[in-house]
């Protein structure tokens, strides 16, 4: 009997490049969450819409913005701007919102031990930099293990894309022929990526490192 | 400087009796957290209300019903009767909330980021039985340490009743003062407590044992 997950899905590009991963190895996705916490690129939403339609998956979006007046981040302030520039500068961190993966893991954990599925498949990479504190292989090896009791029914955290860095997440895309016009990046989310934010920028290398043309358009 | 607490409160005795212990050790409880996941004794969140107005501090009261469809439980499903006995029969099972504990601990943990707090307080107790798997120490020890490397900023979780059982939380309740009649125990929520289901049971018996009436009413 093949094994089975649920899967955070955001649409961008790390949590689509996992799904298609884990579907191709056989397992059986019977679940997808996306999550609205009032971040400004709300755009992503709608890719992970394209994708669970295109696979035919169950899909949920939970709203969770009543979050927002106790989670402080310029990814979700409308008073606070999102930094452009290089991700690896200090002014990135603004845009970590605390415990975001721990929160949208239980959420996933739950569901998951409701549908009796063994993995919660999570999108996260820690990169070459350490912005995020919750990306950190460190704390996911740490948050898997309380997952692992926090339920008479086991459930897994499976991170399969966690040591990759975005040329070889993209590198991997291709090889499991992921459809990367379903996938959106920019932290702006306006009609077309912004090109300058270090999400867009970190993504535009990533392609180039692979020698391949990215199909989505951007400003300029 | 005196240390600063975000605190989980249902309303119920355990949290309410950890409330208390934490404020008067000296702590500084700049947030509380209430939630509305769907819970059929709703009714405690006006117990919750009724604390924290008369010790004045910052509550707010988390919608979170949005996930009820994905987490299965008598707990929450009007289709599904909470089971009437004794605490520690097979059926009591029925009432866990699939990862309810790291879900809301996983906000208040966000939460007191944001406010730069040192601990999340919150009222689990492990009793002498095993029903709800995610009271047990062995997992709240596992989330804490996930939980103090999810930031930058360090949260730790403290959680001042877990060794003890009922009798003990309600003699460590008459040391602290607690105004008993503002906490609320009953699963069935209805006007009065029902004094028949596992939970009332258990309160009146922790009562009993330490020769004092139990100040709330009950059917019958």
């Amino acid at each position: 009997m093949s094994k089975k997950a649920v899967i955070i899905l955001s649409g961008g590009l790390d949590s689509t490049v996992s799904l298609y991963t884990v579907k191709n190895e056989g397992i059986e996705i019977v679940g997808v969450l996306s999550f609205d916490y009032g971040q400004k690129h709300k755009k992503e939403l709608e890719y992970a819409k394209k994708t669970c339609e295109l696979l035919q998956l169950n899909h949920r979006i939970i709203d969770l913005q009543c979050l927002n007046p106790l989670l402080e981040s310029s990814l979700t302030r409308q008073n606070l701007d999102i930094p452009e520039g290089n991700y690896k500068e200090e002014s990135m961190k603004q845009t970590v919102v605390p415990n975001r993966n721990m929160i949208m893991i239980s959420i996933a954990a739950g569901w998951a031990i409701s549908l009796k599925a063994d993995y919660v498949v999570i999108g996260v990479h820690q990169g070459d930099h350490f912005i995020y504190p919750d990306c950190r292989s460190i704390f996911i090896n740490q948050l898997n293990k309380a997952i692992e009791i926090c339920d008479w029914h086991m459930v897994r955290l499976l991170t399969p894309v966690i040591n990759l860095d975005k040329t070889t997440i993209v590198k991997l895309g291709i090889e499991e022929k992921v459809p990367f016009e379903n996938t959106w990046t920019c932290y702006k989310g306006k009609e077309l990526a912004c090109g300058k934010c270090g999400s867009c920028q970190e993504r535009l290398e990533a392609f180039k490192n692979n020698n391949i043309k990215d199909p989505i358009s951007y400003e300029n």
